[in-house]
């Protein structure tokens, strides 16, 4: 029997709704495979748990993690309790870096029976590598003056060792895909560190003769995003440009409650983290409509993670039978509740593997 | 007679067929004013100009434009033959900063009879306010050491006097407006210069009570401009997340060929720059087919700048009713070319003058 050990942070806001609505199906997803188990430990860290402690997690919460197979996350940030730079980097951003999480994957794919809010969508299908440990979020930086005089810093550092790394990523990635790499740069506005960035990628595409690649500076990509997302297959961006991104292709999904992503830790001394592009969403919070699917398209990388690729397109295929059968929170049009579609995907799991079963004997 | 003296800079690729087209409307626009004359002036600055000087413009091009009333400028930039960043802060930015036009406006509207990409963009009608003389456009920063230890650092400077003069230009907008200013941020992440732009937004709109606003990150914002475009009045935003935003305000409008914008001078020491939100389009020139209604757009910006309002509505009435019937460059789904749609808005100016003077008689 293959355990996996998952650490559970369902964090904020609706965070607490999807991530037990996840962990069901991937209790059900285990029971298909026959061979495979998951142990849940659930972790209570958030802003409520700030407000009482004044530190998003505990001193060792890092030591206690990386005991894990994986992080699973829902959302953190609640405005109302925490500013959002306290929130973040006392805990996803931390747990991102501490644990050498550089690469953030995140697909942009639209499912069947969602409806994208692009007249002519076509088939796109997409893949951002994200840059997760540098770039524009930088902990350098400050203030100097007062008042009308006062001035803010920011340093973005980008390093040759990580823009390679994430480039490298995405080229692996294309191979196995549509064998085409997009650049997302700004080297017209941003004289030191694009311009590095477009060197860095010329340099490392050289490697990949039979990956295609182009570049885009990111104003014209987003907009590319809306006009044509069906032109691109892997598309490696900075930490901000990916952010920005991947909620654009999230829109044209049909909703931020959809998309999946994952933070990779390449070098497999820390667990890696499964947390979806949605935040914590203050607006439905207790309304029970959370859409669960962005959270169980995360925990099917999670299964991709493990070797588990079977099971994952397994569990992909039954969320878009689920939802190409009209099983649609309101944030998708629909009017079920997060549990209703849940339940309708574990059904489903259920009855797939009765239907194995039936099949072998 | 008020004579208008306009510093042309037609610049690369498309930008050298929309001026040409843009100019000829608006000779016939101040004789519809009857009392109002521009002269132009044509300067050649461009990349194919530096490949013969080896630099964007001479020496002394900054004196010779500061005695003009306005630059109106068509696109820089020309990859094969000089690298962005030369081009681009050799000439475009330059004039920016040089010029003191630290205020970029650019408006974001369906006009009729053009498509959008959106399924259902509603009656959108927003104005970006973007910062544009400092932020994430920087000339602070370097490189450091080679090869695989390569780093480099690029700074983002805010202060307090330009991002403040930014807000005010965005709330005294929208008090003429919606009475709805929303801050382009992304705190969460970007933990100096953000909280410092969030600081400061909200000092300034305690100034403006009538007026209500919002702050939202710039991921979630620019997934908003697919979604619900129509829940915007007036946006202030960075220099970088302005850029970021406008181009994905033209592909909601249906094409990054028809949205305009200005860089206004706003203490009145040197002319102001009017030059459209798209770029030099490599992939079009010579094709007779650029969308000449950026330009045309961004021409009634002048007009408004000069105040001449009036004009300004009417020459932007004329261009949609234009698009209303069917006269439509590729980029927006149609058949015509630049000169055919140029040719039609000069016609009915003319029309429009005449059933004026009979109307008079
Ligand atoms: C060409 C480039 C430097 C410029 C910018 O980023 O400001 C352009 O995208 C714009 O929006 O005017
Ligand atoms: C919450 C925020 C700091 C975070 C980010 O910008 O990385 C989020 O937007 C994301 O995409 O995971």
């Amino acid at each position: 029997m293959k355990t996996l050990k998952i650490a559970n942070i369902p964090g904020d806001g609706v965070g607490k709704e999807v991530v037990p609505a996840a962990t069901e199906v991937l209790h059900a997803i285990a029971e298909l495979h026959g061979n495979l188990k998951f142990e849940f430990t659930e972790f209570p860290w958030s802003c409520e748990y700030y407000l009482e402690h004044n530190v998003m997690m505990p001193e060792d919460g890092l030591e206690t993690l990386k005991e894990f197979d994986a992080i699973f996350l829902g959302a953190v940030g609640n405005l109302e309790l925490v500013p959002d730079h306290v929130s973040l980097w006392g805990m996803l951003i931390k747990i991102r870096r501490e644990f050498e999480q550089v690469i953030n994957i995140r697909p942009a794919k639209l499912l069947k029976g969602v409806r994208s809010p692009l007249v002519n969508p076509k088939d796109f299908d997409m893949m951002v590598v994200r840059e997760n440990s540098e770039g524009e979020y930088s902990s350098i930086g400050g203030n100097i003056y007062k008042d009308e005089d006062e001035i803010a810093i920011q340093n973005a550092v980008f390093s040759r060792k990580a823009s390679e790394r994430a480039m490298r990523y995405a080229f692996d990635l294309a191979a196995k895909r549509g064998k085409h790499v997009t650049s997302a740069t700004k080297s017209n506005g941003i004289i030191y560190s694009m311009p590095f960035w477009d060197k860095v990628f010329k340099e490392v595409s050289k490697d990949y003769p039979d990956i295609k690649t182009d570049s885009q500076h990111i104003d014209a990509l987003a907009a590319f995003f809306v006009t044509h997302p069906d032109k691109f297959d892997v598309i490696v961006a900075s930490n901000l440009f990916g952010d920005i991104l991947t909620d654009l292709g999230a829109a044209i999904m049909g909703s931020v409650g959809i998309a999946p992503a994952a933070n990779i830790n390449v070098n497999g001394k820390y667990p890696s983290m499964f947390e979806p592009v949605h935040g914590s969403a203050p607006d439905i919070i207790g309304k029970g409509i959370a859409n669960p699917i962005g959270q169980i398209w995360t925990a099917k990388m999670m299964l991709d993670h493990f070797g588990e690729e079977e099971l994952g397109s397994t569990l992909l295929d039954i969320v878009e039978s689920v939802t190409n059968d009209g099983f649609l929170t309101p944030d998708i049009g629909g009017t079920n509740t997060t549990k209703e579609v849940t339940d309708e995907i574990i059904k489903r799991i259920k009855n797939y593997k009765a239907a194995a079963v039936t099949e072998e004997t």
